[in-house]
């Protein structure tokens, strides 16, 4: 394998020396490095859950590794629905993945937008260069989907990641300020008006936080404004909430949402949306002036470049090892991997738990493939299914254990608290919770990012 | 002076009746309300120190009071280049106004950018509305002055408000991203120049925190660039830096900065700015991706509709009480006031003290006025002037004490924690300080805000 490795030519990422390769640069194409060591390359796409547990477990070994990401952060978004209810500050649920990635020595970071993977001959493709690879990991995640509906796409927030995330909360924000100003009942109605379309846990989530925070919150920032008269909606296609949690679960999910405002509607998918005027598929029309994508979820775009079948949700089918077929140096891992096998015959749902631990075996099977030891199959340990619901109540599904309310919901603080990345992160995110909780106020409901 | 009231037209803002003025409606000219209630009104622009010093003191009067701003948070600007310099989140340097506001039930708050003054029919001109007013309080702050200099406006980054903060902090970081893959050493020498123009207490607090963030934090994240090579320069026109303190705590600072790494130039005015490429008036030019002008600051642009003669840095000259020459009822103050009196025959610094203190005498005097009662003049507390280069290292000129090192910075540390608005965001600096200390990392160190 290493003797190959003489002619290839791979990107040199800042640890080894470098040449030139002047042919490539005289034609005005991308540059290309050759590569002087004989070290091999390890290039892990995105730096969520997949990647960063992939090179945990490449970390102090002979090879070097390369994350790439758009951003400089690794996210923790099972917080962010709280970024975008202003309860937490962006920089809380996000750590920075040099300073994630700074202990493990052949482990490098470039910020860069990937555009393309050619397997034939083993490139990631950049915007402004090619990089090889000898081993490749894509754990590039999700995105939106919209099924083709242009006008969801147009009209609809996402909560995809932090610019995500503040773009909803100025809108919210913003929302308020419009209305507290306008004079016609009808205008104001649809600036009061948010909808979310999507059951699952995020769209459970953040209608809950959105509700809370009208309730809680705005309703002091606003007191010439019934903020009663605000409207929180849930659209959800299927005639049930929360689809992966057992039935009595789903029941108190709904029950509490009911309780806090939000207008759940089951059963009702959503036709087009067109100038803040959503047309539900039974006729009727809600108009709002604030309406999020929680429903509709692909792997990310990276797929498609592949040149590979893909299977449902755009998701990339492997092998039990995590490899794609005819191509055993690659895999593809978390939100991105189409692989059955959960709950015997589903495929693996796009949640963190499947990403980290699919992470940590992808590691482990590129170092077995490179000392030529057999590989291992994925086999997923389920840390359960959990989701908060407002203050003091929350649902929790694991270990054959399900409870809800107050120890659901104690235990999905501790569980998250612990997962976030860092000290001053944890210890940030527990004071801004204890805050919300004691003060019934949110610190964070700024409206930023007018200029750039 | 309430008698006069049932005639004036007046914006209501939500706290009396409404009746529509159809007139102004059908022309399709800017909606204006009649006011049917006879209590009067008070207009503030800016909801800075002095503006929301001015609520307060009106907060419980027998008047209406609708402070306006075109963000809906009250910043906190002298920590401003710590987030900047990834050391705080932008929101715990800012506060909602609402949340400020709310607990005076006669001030209510309008998210607005103004456009102008009309002095003689009494209205504050917004980009959709007319507001009218009894009594207007000026206190809208200071903007970026670059002398007519397009050059410098166009290629400079400023540092007013949270967006200026993030857009440099992302700028500092994609330098150091883009430097480590650059392979030109003149590209990856200018795209780690970082260049502040102005020796002020802002460009000394901002250059000595950015040579601390590269030379104790990004040194670890960017093992393969040396950063002892990335250069931090302090242009200063004038042959000295601070020029608001003592000579031997100016001589303290300078060397201060110096063995931080901060290269300072002293008495070489900036001639043009072109692609990156200064020029001083020596001739001699520096190479920058990074230039931020902190030398130029004039009164808000607000102050140019007013029609009257504005004095130096386009401040708008006030009587003693802080009223408009011929327009009793209008009250400029902070930063926008131009009053002779420091210091015997100086005028009042454009600092956080001055704006605090005019904008309690602004409110005190507008009630006096409202009840016949005589006004008071502007007296000036003069609290001193501090800076931190550092850490561990400030200048303190106060009370007849000056001092610097440790007992500076640490009295510096104490009034700005406890100057901060809100428990909460006192408590999360002191812990992001803390950790900062202790770590010599900076949490915040994100890339955020490409999509909006």
């Amino acid at each position: 394998m290493s003797e190959q490795l003489n002619d290839t030519v791979v990107l040199n990422h800042n640890k080894t020396e470098i040449l030139q390769d002047n042919k490539s640069l005289e034609k005005g194409q991308p540059v290309t490095k050759k590569r002087v060591d004989r070290r091999p390359k390890v290039v892990i796409l995105g730096a969520g859950f997949g990647g960063t547990n992939a090179a945990a477990s490449l970390s102090n070994s002979d090879m070097d590794v390369l994350v790439i990401d758009r951003n400089n952060y690794h996210g923790f978004w099972p917080l962010l629905y709280q970024v975008a209810t202003a309860g937490l500050e962006p920089q809380s649920v996000a750590y920075p993945v040099r300073g994630l990635l700074r202990k493990y020595v052949n482990v490098d970071f470039q910020l860069n937008e990937v555009t393309g993977v050619n397997l034939e001959n083993k490139q990631v493709i950049t915007q402004d260069e090619l990089i090889e690879y000898d081993y490749l990991i894509l754990s590039a995640g999700s995105a939106n989907s919209y099924f083709g509906n242009k006008s969801l796409a147009r009209e609809t927030l996402g909560l995809k990641d932090l610019d995500d995330a503040s773009r909803l909360r100025n809108r919210l924000l913003e929302s308020f300020e419009l209305a507290v100003r306008e004079q016609d009942p009808v205008k104001r109605a649809k600036l009061l008006t948010f909808v979310v379309i999507g059951g699952g846990p995020t769209g459970v989530e953040l209608s809950g936080a959105i509700s809370e925070l009208i309730r809680h919150v705005l309703n002091k920032d606003y007191p010439s404004l019934d903020v009663y008269k605000a409207r929180v909606i849930l659209l959800e296609a299927l005639p049930k909430i929360l689809g992966t949690f057992r039935d009595s679960l789903q029941q108190k999910a709904l029950h509490t949402l009911e309780k806090m405002g939000v207008e759940v509607r089951l059963g009702i998918p959503v036709e087009t949306v067109e100038n803040g005027r959503i047309r539900l598929k039974d006729g009727n029309e809600i108009e709002a002036n604030t309406i999020v994508w929680a429903a509709g979820v692909r792997s990310a775009e990276i797929a498609d470049s592949l040149g590979v079948e893909l299977a449902r949700q755009a998701r990339v089918p492997v092998e039990p090892t995590l490899q794609l077929k005819d191509h055993p140096e690659v895999f593809v891992i978390g939100d991105m991997a189409y692989l059955e096998g959960f709950k015997e015959k589903q495929a693996y749902p796009m949640v963190a738990p499947v990403a980290i631990q699919m992470g940590k075996l992808a590691g482990a099977n590129v170092l077995a493939l490179q000392h030529n030891r057999p590989l291992a199959k994925f086999k997923y340990f389920d840390k359960g299914n959990m989701a908060t619901i407002g203050r003091r109540n929350a649902i929790f599904d694991a270990f054959g254990i399900h409870m809800s309310g107050l120890p659901a919901w104690l235990s999905w603080l501790f569980v998250h608290l612990m997962s976030l990345v860092g000290f001053r992160n944890r210890l940030i995110v527990l004071m801004n919770w204890a805050y919300n909780y004691f003060t019934y106020d949110r610190g964070a409901r700024l409206i930023t990012g007018k200029k750039r």
